[in-house]
């Protein structure tokens, strides 16, 4: 068949929209669009979408283009007037004022009008006679008030009227009238859309709240709030502890799994297989006689207590983070009453999690490969609900990645249809496409790679990949310095100075960033063994105690970072992001400025936790807006100390024995004599 | 509406496929794929299409992955498995075999046999006890043969008897049978697609003939085929002069409109508009009252002598190029018959062509804006039949990109479909992104800007665009060094050393070339002004008289790179291009290589038309398969000289006064002593 085109291009179909006439305007390349628009672009409340398309025709007419967005609750759609740019791009930007998800798509037309008047000034350039040309476009005017109501319509009416008289009479009169501003905005508002062509896809934006974007989280074990290790940590307990998270300026507690926990099976401390009787197990192997995904571990409290540390948490300003860790224990209800959701070997055993040759009993993971699958994701959707209407907005997925696809998709819309507030943080330590996948499909945000990234290059690479590429429309990154399964080498031997860099780093380079405590803060870096990530002493498998006034802990230094997150619109911008040149490849550089460009912020990093180092670090005062011959102010945010500056190139030196980080609040405008009223 | 997806994602859609069961694969980015699969992929036929697709699902399954395609005219798909690179990249390719489009896409599934296989090697590395993994893999295999017929199935069913039976009384029997090839390529074959994901898009090749790719094109004004300006050359002159066009090696000959020219407002002499009485008007002005698009210019001959021409054209193995040119004259019958198919003004005139202030008031451009759109649509694809049923199947379109695009996109195919053979080359010399919509919607090539790309960085930056990215697959450029319209500085002012590189340039940078002669071979090169790129008494308003036997003309130079050009495949393959350096910027380098690796030209131009230039260019010679420390030969096709090289950097030099090119074919293996029996 040749001549084949999948699209299928009929004459009748290019031409049917138009009353036989053809559409002539080509829209392609729109963006932002992720997947071919199969799936959503992400903002929050406040942002703007800045749209960008390929628009031409052929020809030489003048073209218009338009966005069109409208919230989704809105029948109409708003028009937004495209500018070109260079080389066939246009591009308009439309605000998110609502917190809804909001439909856009692009619109343009050959403007008959604007090619007449464009043309009309170089035939009146050349002194060419204007007579015909005043009725040309008269008939233009008068088409557009047949289009026109009201006062609209009247005043077309009597404009085509006028260039009509006033070509043959004045044809000066009639010359300004045609130049006339007015008059363009009413021509554009009642355009000739019958050739207008319209992108074929309508676009979404998912617009979420702030929380969903910027925020700080803390982990910690609710069974470790206690000091004695006999005393199961409880609610009650997390409650008396917020003080403590709420005062370093966290946002968001994150609380590892609060379900029953398996007794078949159980892990021991360190991971062991020959458990003591009184080990308390992992809370991520969920579900025992005592309940599944959707009961509350006794040892924890009831219903009720949960219930009363939402409220707690709401007085402190901040929200439970709950984990979503669809796995079972062998004794998990599910095991007795729904065997089809689970692969049933032919010896009829149920499959526990291998990843052969380890073998990891005490976990069965659901089974997916069967018709079953449909129940399963409505089961596991109606878990996340019956949350949610506890009152928890916020969740946490482990291991997203080892289940479908197809149900995350089904569940994160369905929750998010009854709970727009709801947020999805998954913990996909994947590859790079999959974590992708999980965003697009839904995921608020994600873990990342950040706890991998240690050095220059590499943060520089990730970060740009993250924030200056088509990923930032739907990939949020949360940043992780550590988590209960990872301690990286960079803490194990930075000590304390380490601790301090990758706080810093996480919470400036990332919009969301969390840190699990009170390890963290305490700068626990003892591996299980060397070579390991994982924790002497996990408490995945143990309770602890903290020392939490330890003189040496971070929580000034992280009370201070976040309250500085909180102050400076900058590092909610993420898309601001710019690395900068230091001549020393232990000493990162960035910046990032707030919508309004009234905000800028500079982070200079030592990388080194070991030694002092020193570079010059080279600015884009174009960019910064600042002269190349006035000194500017750069603010350290963390000491108070302030430098002045000049010009491009500027000396730095960080140790990291003191502090080795600068978050610099830079100020363009300094008073200089100049300013005084003498000088005037 | 939160959770709004754009392209529906129900539970129900994405499992209805697989009877409840999900489908767990993601295929996504795949290529080759025009704007969304909206537009063919362009192949000839004999190259291979490279398919690669983002394939990857949840979990650790292996997966198993096959590219599908089909000619159109065949209903089975034919398989073809896929291979998986770095980052979940799959690719596979297959071949175009027959001259007609084919179709493709791409499936994949988590493939379960594979994944027991695989942990079955770990497992046994470890020791553990494999009955009950025997068990599961009999379980696998019998259900394939459930799925086979005849001797597979049965082979099958035997199998997974065997793997059971054995997996208690001989272990090491089962194993062996488990990763027995045979079995592999069975259970690949018979795999269980039910949950397999099919890619969602069917895309297409359009296939052509090789001409579509690769020739040469001459283009020369027929009526300038005399020895007398009082004479009009006509088709039968043009038979005459096939000897000499035939005898330089060019493919096809392109005549500008051969239709009647029209007489009210002709234009004269160096485009006067005070003609002569005796002067012969502009070509591309058409229609008189002698008719207009299916009519030919009476001075010519008839439609008779016009088929003499397209037999004589096939006895030297040429075709030719039919110009379509849609505007008329003012006296074309058009212009009477169908006034809808013009925009009329006020004043009842018809509109003719302008620029502001420029006027063409010798042409009517037809018009596209009103509701009789269809009605010329079809006209004009009348038209192009119409010649396609006097046998011409190459047609050079004037000025595509003054025409709506869906124009061409019916017109094209259409005719694509009556005649698969017909080549459309598209004369848009305009903005890129018009260029690149004219190829997708289907012309076969374009010309490119390769006129005024003269610099080495140009010339780089623009064919890498060309065959180094995605406009490969759909934009196949045609160079022309010159065109009636277009004598640019570089051969104004560069003299003939100009018009020999540029010609040598023109046919190895592009599979498809052309040149306009006589002028060309002959070096015209005086512009009617200064800063002009017309010619001086230019052929599109007069009868020029050609010494074709000139002794400094380029016709022996032309006829050995046609012969280089035909018998050397590299040329052929414009993906292979690729540049090499050379440390001096008025030496350009670069090499193509034949599909099988056997054939590798070596091109080194001097672009300075004045002076001796000298450099030393550096080789990739593990691209080309050549040893550091064994010298290799570099052949001039040209000269006949040849250079032996050693290793990666070589000197070269090349005087303009002489010949400022080599065309090199490299030659890998060089005898040495080694190579003699008395050695071994």
């Amino acid at each position: 068949m040749p001549g084949h085109f999948p699209k299928g291009m009929s004459l009748a179909k290019k031409t049917a929209a138009a009353n036989g006439r053809v559409q002539r305007v080509i829209i392609e390349n729109v963006k932002p669009e992720v997947e071919d628009g199969g799936f959503p672009v992400k903002r929050i409340v406040g942002e703007t979408v800045e749209v960008t398309a390929d628009i031409f025709a052929d020809g030489h007419d003048r073209l218009s283009a338009e966005v069109l967005y409208r919230p989704a609750s809105q029948a109409e759609w708003v028009r937004v007037a495209m500018v070109p740019e260079v080389n066939d791009l246009w591009t308009a930007s439309f605000p998110i004022a609502s917190p809804e998800d909001h439909l856009y798509t692009v619109r343009a037309w050959p403007d008959a009008f604007q090619t007449w008047a464009h043309d009309l000034v170089k035939r009146r350039a050349a002194a060419q006679d204007l007579s015909l040309q005043f009725l040309i476009g008269a008939e233009l005017v008068a088409s557009a008030a047949g289009r026109a109501r009201g006062r609209d319509a009247e005043r077309l009416r009597q404009d085509a009227k006028s260039l009509k008289q006033w070509g043959d009479s004045d044809p000066d009169k009639a010359y300004r009238l045609a130049e006339d501003e007015e008059l363009l905005v009413l021509m554009t508002r009642y355009a000739d859309l019958q050739t207008a062509s319209t992108y074929p896809r309508e676009l979404s934006v998912w617009v979420d709240r702030e929380l969903a974007h910027f925020g700080a989280w803390y982990e910690m074990f609710p069974r470790s709030c206690t000091d004695d290790p006999a005393r199961h940590g409880t609610f009650q307990d997390c409650i008396a502890r917020l003080e403590y998270v709420a005062g370093m300026g966290f946002d968001i507690l994150y609380l590892p799994p609060i379900h029953p926990i398996g007794t078949i099976q159980r892990k021991g401390k360190n991971n062991s297989t020959e458990p003591a009787p009184d080990d308390v197990g992992s809370p991520w192997a969920i579900g025992s006689e005592l309940g599944g995904h959707t009961s509350i571990h006794p040892e924890l409290g009831t219903l009720e207590d949960f219930k009363q540390l939402l409220a707690a948490l709401k007085r402190h300003g901040m929200e439970l983070a709950m984990d979503i860790a669809f796995q079972c224990a062998p004794d998990h209800p599910y095991v007795k009453e729904h065997r089809e959701w689970f692969q049933i070997r032919p010896d009829g055993s149920v499959q526990f999690a291998e990843n052969p040759p380890k073998k990891y009993q005490d976990i069965y993971p659901l089974y997916f490969d069967n018709e079953h699958a449909t129940e399963l994701t409505k089961e596991l959707t109606r878990v996340v609900l019956y949350w949610a209407e506890q009152g928890v907005r916020i969740f946490r997925v482990d291991n997203p990645h080892t289940k479908p696809f197809a149900l995350w998709e089904y569940l994160i819309r369905e929750v998010r249809r009854q709970y727009p507030d709801a947020i999805f943080l998954a913990e996909a330590f994947t590859r790079p496409k999959v974590m992708y996948r999980l965003a697009k499909l839904g995921f608020t945000q994600s873990y990342s790679y950040f706890a991998w990234r240690n050095s220059k290059w590499e943060l520089t690479q990730y970060f740009t990949e993250l924030t200056q590429t088509e990923a930032a429309d739907f990939f949020r990154a949360n940043l992780w310095p550590n988590t209960p399964d990872i301690l990286n080498e960079y803490l194990q031997f930075g000590g304390r100075p380490a601790f301090m860099i990758r706080l810093c780093l996480a919470a400036t380079l990332g919009s969301s960033y969390g840190i699990y405590g009170p390890a963290f803060e305490l700068c626990e870096n003892r591996p299980v063994r060397p070579g390991s990530e994982e924790y002497l002493d996990s408490e995945k498998y143990q309770i602890r105690i903290w020392e939490l006034d330890r003189p040496d802990s971070l929580k000034d230094l992280i009370t201070r970072v976040n309250l500085i997150r909180k102050a400076n619109p900058a590092l909610r911008n993420h898309r601001s992001l710019q690395f900068h040149q230091v001549d020393n490849e232990q000493i990162i550089a960035y910046s990032k400025m707030s919508e309004d460009g009234t905000n800028v912020l500079l982070m200079v990093v030592n990388l080194d936790p070991h030694y002092k180092q020193s570079g010059w670090i080279e600015l884009p005062l174009d960019y910064f807006r600042l002269e190349e011959h006035q000194p500017y102010q750069v603010h350290d945010q963390i000491t108070g100390e302030r430098y002045f500056w000049q010009g491009s190139r500027n000396y730095v030196e960080l140790d990291p024995q003191q502090i080795p980080v600068h978050i610099f609040r830079l100020y363009r405008h300094l008073k200089t004599e100049q300013d005084f009223d003498y000088f005037l």
